[in-house]
């Protein structure tokens, strides 16, 4: 009989739970059967113990088990590919990604969930595009990944419910940020969603979730471990999260730069990452090419425009619209200039999160909306020189009132020096 | 406004909380606006981080302030006394120290909660007298401390209720052995209860709470420094349970125990601690005595009668019979004898307790209903010399069955060496 309270002292006293304890806990959980005060003190204890491999394995399991999985390998006789980023300010590295590996032959299908955040999620992001449908259901994203090889979908209520009912009470009882915890709630939905080969992007800095490179390193090899285990092909790139990525804060503002990408004409750091993100998820497909092949494939269907038609053929197979025009404007829009020239030596990425979800472009409580037309397009970036009346960044805004406040918000985010800061490179390092 | 997930947060990253902070905290519980996953949660980071003295002070107070409060001083006009024990096996020392300090003149008044243990509680016990009454409204309660001069009633559903809520979420939770969560519910009670003097009995060793003098020593100061925080006298003893206190663990039998005591006939090691303890109470009273002298009176009340006086008139006030055939006695008694001869090395408390649990005499869940009749009389204790086939100890129980389990559990309970261990004091420290 399962017995809760003694495995919370058990763990709280240091002990390595096994497997199965674990397995009976949290599908207790699920079915409503263990009540959520004792998984909230079991967090905390988790919190604070930590978990062994086995311990973290078990857990994810568990989640998996939970609920439904998708076979998407025997659905479409072939490997299908995914990518998953910790989550950071001006984000949009999938909406690129995908249809850039699709147009180069390899099916690209990812789940994702809709969480708190500065700026709004992957899904947020693809519903500011007029008509785009993010909850697909399952036989819909499978045929959609087979026959148009690009699929982004609102994660099903029946996959992972344990890890959807675990995060929520794990938001409100300070059990978030723990790297066991962590790593079993992204790597459970990426298992159950069914592709055989994920990269995962762990973003580093003042801005994400990790603010050191270690800690960062430990969650991407807890999460490649969780993956080998269940038999699937891991890579994590860690990457720079001190400023926000590429120039697009705000959901409308950050698809455009994805298209932009998408056609060769995005930022430099975004589209470093796009490409090497690209490049290792065709390494790891069924091609059976090297990362520098891949590399040459991925700006080959950038620069012959072959990407951006995959781009198209996925919008339109979710019911989105393919006049660009259609996609959200704020009615104000204002610039932020330097007071004084000299080099950007910081562009606080946190502040800048602050700013747009202060206009509104993300969600504080699961029960706010958010506004897709607004947020910030940072124009300078790290390393960048400046003259004193330089425009640093634009505020997208709904109203003159919300912008102002956006527009001293950003300002304080640009630190400006004499010296050109080191120069720090989006990709920081490859765990594999 | 409160946010209680940020201060479970800074409690876990190991800040310091702000006396109102955990006021509110508190108090939100207990109007149920604040959910108690969170305070699980919150209970686990305490367990990690413990609490600073302030912050047990505050905790203590907020649980105070969650219900109603008695003032015993000023309905009686003068001082009352209160003793309260961790609680350990066998131990019915309230019972004697009532009377007897009654007996010297000074008010005694004692609510006590209703605990799982192996034995029933304070109130468990009072209960097989037939006809006593526990639950007395605060008015009967405070009547009867004026007018007869002792009263110990169950405590009433208003006292402390964040208490009650705090200890049966803890109770599920690993998170009922932290030392200021310990203090701050005793306390609570103690405080809320409205004596103004108390005597605190830690006990210490296999049978009770805490197992090592040290940890005993530092709950004992905390309290301590509670009390004094609420300008209340207070003293601690830190007592022996290495060995069940006395000789009788089961309710009935150690009423008997108890009032044999009163009269002068009760064993040695619960005659010292509760003359000591009626000693120090009367040394903290408004009799203006010192320790040594508070000990004469104690023993002069015992050896005239008065204090067996103060007994009846104590029970028959609240409805219990005076005749003492009336106690429950068990159909089944049965003798625990030794198989060799020696010294009794070792007498576990522990499993005396689970012995007597097992027959009936407590409570495994809240649901269970206690055996009055049932339970253990150990005749030889640490540091006796027997023969082969003298009697260590006597089984009282419901049918054979348990009986014979019962013997065999309470025979393994015993440790028979060739040398007389080191004498081990019932009192081992006083902290005050």
């Amino acid at each position: 009989m399962l017995r809760p309270a003694e495995l919370i002292q058990r763990k709280r006293d240091g002990e390595e739970l096994e497997p199965a304890a674990i397995g009976e806990l949290i599908l207790g959980y699920a079915r409503g059967e263990v009540p959520d005060y004792q998984l909230a003190a079991f967090c905390m204890a988790v919190f604070f113990r930590g978990m062994t491999p086995a311990e973290t394995f078990a857990l994810t399991q568990a989640m998996i088990d939970s609920g439904e999985t998708i076979d998407l390998a025997t659905a479409l006789g072939r490997k299908v590919v995914d990518k998953h980023s910790t989550g950071g300010v001006g984000d949009k590295t999938s909406l690129a990604v995908g249809p850039i590996v699709a147009a180069c032959g390899v099916p690209f299908g990812k789940m994702s969930g809709r969480g708190l955040g500065h700026t709004g999620g992957t899904l947020d992001k693809l519903e500011s595009i007029p008509g785009f449908r993010t909850e697909l259901s399952v036989e819909e994203f499978v045929a959609q990944v087979r026959d148009v090889g690009v699929a982004i979908v609102g994660q099903t209520a029946d996959l992972v419910p344990a890890d959807k009912l675990l995060y929520g009470l794990r938001d409100v009882t300070a059990t978030v940020d723990q790297p066991s915890l962590i790593a079993a709630s992204i790597m459970s939905k990426k298992l159950a969603g069914g592709a055989q080969a994920i990269v995962l992007d762990v973003k580093v800095g003042d801005g994400a979730f990790m603010k050191s490179i270690d800690d960062a390193r430990r969650l991407a090899e807890t999460m490649l471990a969780l993956g080998r285990q269940a038999g699937r092909e891991v890579v994590c790139l860690l990457t720079d999260m001190d400023q926000p990525l590429g120039s697009a804060v705000g959901n409308a503002l950050e698809v455009r730069e994805a298209l932009e990408t998408v056609r060769g004409r995005g930022p430099s750091d975004f589209t470093e990452l796009v490409l090497d993100a690209s490049a290792r998820l065709l390494a790891l497909s069924d091609l059976d090419i090297d990362v520098a092949e891949g590399r040459r494939r991925a700006e080959t269907a950038v620069a012959d425009g072959s990407a951006e038609q995959a781009w198209w053929r996925w919008i339109v197979a979710q019911g989105g619209t393919t006049d660009e025009s259609a996609l959200p404007t704020a009615p104000v829009v204002r610039r932020v200039t330097a007071s004084s020239a000299g080099y950007v030596t910081r562009l606080g990425a946190i502040r800048v999160g602050l700013a747009a979800l202060h206009l509104g472009a993300g969600r504080r409580t699961k029960a706010d909306s958010v506004d897709h037309a607004v947020g910030i397009v940072c124009r300078a970036k790290r390393g960048d020189l400046v003259a004193a009346g330089d425009v640093l960044a634009e505020v997208h805004a709904r109203d003159e009132e919300a912008a102002t406040t956006a527009v001293a918000d950003v300002l304080a985010a640009y630190e400006l020096g004499p010296e050109r800061p080191r120069s720090r490179p989006v990709l920081l390092e490859i765990v594999d």
